[in-house]
């Protein structure tokens, strides 16, 4: 029920959904009386569908806290619970982001050896593909969070992105050393220690993130927040600025009609839509958030991640990882050092 | 004498804001006779220059407290110097970011009412031009740090940018009043006192740098620093897509070479050459910091930027500003509200 276009673009993202994964099965939670007129127009997928009926929804407005009280009988919480009790294999929401972080917490509760969950989200890279983390859960993030960061988002980029052995870079003002607060100096300090999973690359900083300069790169939900929006809002800039170039001349106009199916491709590898879906990376469970804004399509890419993470084990390996380390990486081993 | 390519592109930066600026007078502090076999071939140029020789200079390795205890007659040192004694209006250096503003802020020092200088530089956006500051000198700043920042930038945004009643944003992960970490909360309160110049506006986003939705972009140099270098990133990335996606046939081919003349421009609109020029803000006296890769027409720029805020009277304004503030604005404003 949540998001700008609720209950339509999630039936109709998992109508896509359901035609890339055909073995996959839906639980749609919210309001029967909206949802089964959709549905019910999609034989394929009413067969594999079922419809859990709830009054109740999260809305947009609602603080974390309000809907951790007084939303036992919402949508979004009930499909948290067919998580935890393993009814689900895992939930996507283009809800109250953070709503959907404060009752995935507390029900799925943390892995072991993770302080804190963090939102994570891949993108293209001038290389690839690169996955960051944390983009807005925590504000301010000690050390060993950050280092548990790096660990988290590893798994991720070997699970999901398919990266054998990822590089990891923590962002910062530069690339010396003394760079940056104590939280990333220290967390650098304990990643070089080396014990670690994965290839630790060092600080890198804000142009390396599109550069493709590391599979996984780590920061604080501050600036990872900004970041992202930062370069969101950077490739609308440019798209814009390239749509005003082409309508400056007739020469110009008669340019883009012939470049334009190669265009359109590029519209497609910068297309937002096929990078929706943010995990709450660190939790006993996969749950992945949709952007509230986006229609059917990016929908559908925020399920396939989902059952990306799911089919691939992502949460299994994550606490494989986490229970393997001898002990939790802390800032103490530094100083041991 | 810093940056990649001097004292070439210096010179020849030069030249080009001589020809701009024909008024403007040029003291090259470094190495004579590297300087002036090629301020020799300039004959305009020479005429308005000269050189203070000197054989020491800062380099890119030296820590800024080496360049303080080492460097009293560096170049760099003494063209600060030079602004300090009013023997020069402004000092341009391509040189060690952290050895220059050590050395500015040693030398200058602050204005009245303002604890620490932050670097700010202006960019293109979808409306026009913003300022943003801090971008790397306090990588952790309070809400009083960027109460300061947000008044600079207003006289900045005035002064060179020509806006007349400027609109100033804090960055946050959230426009609500209730995100992001107790510095942003805390200006944002004392922000909205209104007892300040320039019209704030609260919270913006990451997507709302190139957006242009604040003319005065406020926020500590951590996330500064990665949302400026992110967004250079993503125009990197765009730019290569978009060459290969012109390369992606034989019509695609065509079409490039119509719209070429429009795509030049556009490259143009987006050529960090035409920022070049970072301001170290809120000391007494002006002080930019060209990008130390830039070429001629980039220093140029950086000049120009140097020569603005001269005419303008960027520093004037600015002590004039934070004199009349009754008392300078603090976390303590707030609590009596």
């Amino acid at each position: 029920m949540g998001g700008d276009n609720a209950p339509g673009i999630v039936i109709a993202g998992a109508e896509i959904a359901r035609e890339r994964f055909p073995h996959v099965r839906f639980i749609f939670y919210g309001d029967e009386r909206r949802i089964k007129p959709m549905l019910s127009k999609l034989e394929a997928l009413s067969e594999c569908s079922e419809i859990h009926h709830t009054d109740v929804s999260v809305t947009a407005e609602d603080k974390p806290g309000q809907a951790l009280r007084n939303g036992r009988e919402s949508s979004m919480r009930l499909a948290i619970n067919a998580v935890k009790e393993g009814n689900a294999s895992a939930i996507v929401s283009a809800g109250n982001t953070g709503a959907l972080m404060a009752l995935a917490k507390f029900v799925l509760i943390t892995l072991p050896g993770i302080d804190r969950p963090a939102i994570a989200s891949f993108f293209p890279t001038l290389r690839s593909e690169s996955v960051m983390l944390d983009l807005g859960a925590n504000v301010s993030c000690d050390s060993e969070n950050l280092v548990q960061f790096a660990l988290m988002g590893n798994v991720f980029a070997r699970t999901v992105l398919g990266v054998n052995n990822p590089t990891m870079g923590l962002l910062n003002v530069g690339s010396e050393e003394m760079k940056g607060n104590d939280a990333v100096r220290e967390a650098s300090a304990i990643l070089k220690l080396n014990k670690l999973p994965g290839h630790f690359l060092g600080f890198i900083e804000g142009h390396d993130i599109t550069k493709g300069t590391a599979d996984v790169i780590v920061t604080d939900g501050f600036s990872g927040n900004v970041a992202l929006k930062a370069i969101e809002g950077t490739v609308k800039l440019y798209s814009h600025f390239l749509r005003q170039s082409f309508k400056a001349s007739l020469l110009a106009r008669i340019g883009y009609l012939l470049s334009r199916p190669a265009l359109r491709a590029l519209k497609y590898r910068l297309d937002p839509r096929r990078y929706n879906g943010a995990i709450l990376m660190g939790l006993n469970g996969v749950c992945v958030k949709s952007h509230g804004g986006t229609d059917s399509f990016g929908f559908a890419n925020a399920i396939s991640v989902a059952i990306d993470m799911v089919t691939n084990g992502t949460i299994e390996k994550m606490q494989h990882d986490f229970a393997s380390l001898k002990h939790p990486p802390s800032a103490s081993d530094i100083s041991n050092d």
